[in-house]
């Protein structure tokens, strides 16, 4: 997307961070026809409501799973929290383990539960940044009262695409007791096709911010009521699991987002385009001595195992910071790691991934979407050569 | 406010649930060149973060507390949950205390963290919904280890002000171990004369939806940083207060919502026209032989009791649910209660006041706001004159 900005046209590519709103879909955000609180009895509070259930029943549809188990959020963070501390409340006691490579609110979700007390455990990544069948039945067997696994399906450091499926199937024959698999599809959702019915994912996050939406609204899928298990009901909105008056204008907008952008038919097609861009970008940066795509053998996976909107490369003698701030400079904007940690110069995903000092200090991340276009691709070649130069 | 509706005008008097939307405010809900996640180090996110923290500067000159001070929410249910939940993580033992007549958001807060073992305890209201100052200190000689105390500014049911300011003064002179002091403002921001510095509030909670703006935005006050005290913060967002990315339009919101209706000049311009309203409403309602306002003896109470824009009331053999939807049907939208708890039939605020169950039954909580007419109030009592001829 070429966008003004301090520079004359700037080039957007941090779209995991957030993606540049869209404008038809951003504007139902003050539809104040809908002002009514949905929980009110009278017209204005049943016409709320009225378009509240409708918004919950197309992104349904969409995701195709049942209306009754999508639940409106403030966005992919408290949706992770919710899930997260379903496990405060649940009787008996049990082992809540996740991937390494979570993002940061899992991961601090997880040293919160750690802190109350709560058993948890990691499970490793392998140098790419996944869960494999393999690494989880082994966690599994290791910690034997495992009864909550979370594992994100799209990293959003390196798009390492996560095969969930695989991940269930090694769930349903532990033969412990059941395990309940929690799955960020924040990074995923409208950019990656997602099953969540199919896979039978157990609770799942979505955010509206990452495909064009408005901040502050987001889904927690629950595939089975988790009411009497949730840790703050609130005021008892969202049929008790999230509290606080209802967004009306965030749900329509997050139903017209998923419209939008994640219907299947869409999802591929866009898929298409977007891996034609990227696999430029990345021959292109791999042309280049002083480059390394983190992981590694990126380029060489088959098919799926990486999304093609997320790439982390890194630079030789270049700090990710100093490299950034080049490009940014030149009208690019991209990152090195996840805004959500920004603040902290650690790189745990690629630490978890065993990637090297060096290379998680150099490296950036580059994250495109929808309107990203060819030419886009082009000069951000271009201007990665001519800060290579230079620097 | 007279829109149009289901009825051909409607008439709502519902504010205390959610304001009508003001459009000048709402609209900037959809700032789409402010889309940067203001985390991020690029230009995008720079102009996005330089934007939030301005809105945060103006919330913080209205509100007359340092920029440093005001969080970032998603509204009042979580502000609350925030400023309780640190209770959690904070070392050393103590007491949770708080006001029987607290929203639904704090009440059900307690009694999580009575869950999670900690001890907690009320405190009693007088019959018209108050923390004294006295029984405030004699709750405090009775739980010698109480360490954090909420207190609500304006009940939302019934609108009874509780003087903040007098509860703090018990708190200083207390013998005791510090007890930090929680006060849910939702209802009392932009509606009465609030200070929070010099009342030595400790902690607030602030919602946009009640004062014209969008849902999914509110403000946590905090005098004092309680980051390392947090219990969860996600991403580490907002000084490590409230996790998710930040919802930059929002802010802008919440701060044009301040600007406009929270100045000292134009809350006692409004309170003025809303009590003239209100004395209006509450002496003709008196009149009626079969209405009570609950409390009873709102009507002598000193200047300043109660907020001039909430009024609970009672009419006698109708349940406040035929009440309400007779209005409805009239073009006049009331509540039986609060919209939090509109699921639950309990009335737990006007219990904990004493009032009868009769009384409780049929109480019904009308409430204005800026663009309340006169008018309007004059046909909202022959609506109810009207209602009472038939039911």
């Amino acid at each position: 997307m070429a966008a003004k900005g301090s520079c004359a046209i700037r080039h957007y590519f941090d779209w995991a961070a957030s993606a540049p709103f869209e404008d038809s879909i951003i504007n139902q955000t003050n539809n104040s026809s809908l002002f009514g609180n949905p929980s009110s009895q009278h017209g204005e509070g049943k016409a709320a409501k009225l378009a509240l259930e409708q918004a919950r029943s197309r992104c349904a549809a969409v995701l195709n799973v049942p209306p009754e188990t999508v639940f409106f959020t403030s966005g992919g963070t408290e949706s992770n929290g919710i899930a997260l501390f379903s496990n405060l409340v649940k009787k008996g006691q049990g082992r809540i383990i996740s991937s390494s490579a979570e993002h940061s609110s899992v991961r601090e979700g997880i040293e919160t539960l750690e802190k109350m007390g709560k058993p948890t455990g990691r499970i490793a990544v392998d140098s790419e940044g996944r869960v494999t069948p393999d690494i989880l039945a082994k966690t599994l067997a290791k910690y034997e009262g495992a009864r909550f696994a979370s594992c994100m399906s799209v990293n959003n450091e390196t798009g390492t695409v996560t095969d969930i499926a695989s991940l269930k199937d090694v769930i349903r024959k532990h033969s412990g007791a059941p395990v309940h698999l929690h799955c960020d599809l924040v990074q995923a959702v409208g950019k990656i096709p997602v099953d969540i019915s199919g896979w039978e994912i157990d609770s799942a996050s979505i955010s509206a911010h990452k495909i064009g939406g408005p901040r502050g609204i987001g889904i927690l899928y629950l595939r089975r009521p988790l009411s009497s298990e949730v840790f703050y009901s609130g005021g008892g909105q969202e049929n008790g699991v999230r509290g606080g008056t209802e967004n009306t204008q965030g749900a329509l907008c997050l139903a017209s987002c998923l419209e939008r952008y994640a219907q299947a038919e869409t999802v591929k097609t866009e898929y298409s385009r977007a891996k034609a861009r990227w696999d430029k970008l990345i021959t292109a940066l791999e042309a280049l001595e002083r480059c390394t795509i983190i992981p590694r053998r990126r380029a060489a996976e088959e098919a799926g195992g990486f999304s093609p909107y997320i790439l982390q490369a890194a630079f030789k003698d270049i700090p990710g910071e100093v490299m950034a701030r080049a490009l940014d400079d030149m009208g690019f904007a991209v990152s090195t790691g996840s805004a959500c940690s920004s603040s902290s110069p650690e790189r745990p995903v690629l630490l978890a991934m065993g990637v090297e000092e060096k290379l998680r200090i150099e490296g950036i991340r580059i994250s495109q979407g929808y309107s990203t276009t060819d030419e886009e691709i082009d000069l951000l070649i271009e201007a990665i050569a001519e800060v290579l130069k230079f620097l």
